[in-house]
C-alpha cells in the first residue's frame, strides 16, 4: 500500500509553490527539439504542457475555489478547455510561458493564503460539469496532483526520445519500456 | 509513434546538468513527510531516490565509460547495487544530500567533457553483465532517461500520496489511476 497523505493546506501549497521553479530547472535553455518532443499522434509536448498550466492558472484552479465559496453547488464550474494552449502558444518562446505560468502561480497562491481557509471551508461542496458534488478540500489536492501528473508526463516525454538509443537497458528503464513499477 | 532523437553528446548532457537542479527545485524544503512517502513494500521515497542517483555517480556512469574505454568488451561491467543508498543515506539530510549529487553531477560532465568523445568513441563496446555487449552511446542514452525515469518516479510517489484526497478526480489523474496515457 502507497503511503497516504491527508491534504494539508501547508503540505499541499509546498508542492503547488515548487512546480514552477522545478519546470523552469528541466526545461529553460534546453535544445528546441527537446521542447518540441511528443509521444505521437496528438500528444503534448513539454511546450503544450507548460501553455496548458498557464491556462489551468487563470480559467481553472482558483476561479472554481471562488466558485464554490461564492454559489456552493448552486453554479456548477465552467467547462475546462484542454486544448486552449495550442492557440494560445502559439508563436510564444517557452522562457516567456515559464516566467508566466511562474507569476501566475504565485498570484494565485497569494490570493489563496488570503483567504484563510479553515477546515470546515475545505469540506464545502461545489458542483462538477461531469462527477457532480466534489469538495474544496478534493480540488485542492487535485491541483496538486495535477502538477505533479505533468511533471511526470514532461519527463517521460523526454525520456522516450531515447527508446531506441538506450539500446537493451531498455528492460531497465520502466519510463520506456511502458511499466510504471 | 513518439518523436524520436538521435543521441547527441550536447543535446543528452543538456539533459544531464538539468537533473540536480530539478530534483533540488522539487524536493528540498518539503515538509519530511512527504520526502519519506512511498508506493508501499519496498518501494522506494524521494529521499531514497536521490540516494540511488548519487551511487550512480560513484560507481556506475563514468566508471563504466572508462571501462570501455580502457577495456573494451574484455572487462565487463561491475554490477551495479541497487540497494546501496539505504546504508549510505542513513542519517543524512536531504539537503546534503541534494548537495552531494549536485557536486557529483558537475564533476562527473566535467570529466566527460575532457574526453573529448568522437562518435567513434561513441560506437564502442562495453560488455554489460547481464545484457552483453552495448555501446558507449547506449550507456550515455542510458543515463539520460535514468535521470528521467527517476523524475518521473519522484513525481508519481508524491502524486499518490493524494489518491484518495482528489476524490472522483482520480479519473482525470493518469497518475493516480495507474494509466500512462
Amino acid at each position: 500500500m502507497t503511503t497516504r497523505r491527508p491534504f494539508v493546506m501547508e503540505e499541499g501549497v509546498a508542492i503547488l509553490a515548487r512546480t514552477p521553479a522545478t519546470l523552469d530547472a528541466l526545461l529553460r535553455g534546453l535544445p528546441d527539439g527537446w521542447i518540441a518532443a511528443n509521444e505521437g499522434n496528438n500528444t503534448w509536448s513539454p511546450f503544450d504542457v507548460i501553455g496548458h498550466l498557464i491556462h489551468g492558472e487563470r480559467t481553472d484552479w482558483m476561479p472554481r475555489v471562488k466558485i464554490i465559496l461564492e454559489h456552493g453547488e448552486e453554479r456548477a464550474f465552467d467547462t475546462f478547455d484542454r486544448f486552449a494552449q495550442f492557440a494560445a502558444s502559439e508563436g510564444r518562446t517557452l522562457a516567456s510561458l515559464l516566467d508566466e505560468f511562474a507569476t501566475l502561480r504565485r498570484d494565485n497562491l497569494r490570493e489563496l493564503a488570503r483567504l484563510r481557509l479553515t477546515s470546515a471551508d475545505l469540506d464545502r461542496r461545489g458542483q462538477h460539469p461531469a462527477f457532480g458534488a466534489v469538495t474544496l478540500r478534493q480540488l485542492l489536492a487535485t491541483w496538486v496532483a495535477h502538477d505533479l501528473d505533468h511533471v511526470v508526463q514532461i519527463s517521460r516525454v523526454l525520456a522516450r526520445q531515447y527508446s531506441s538509443e538506450v539500446g537493451p537497458w531498455t528492460a531497465y528503464l520502466r519510463i520506456i519500456s511502458g511499466q510504471q513499477g
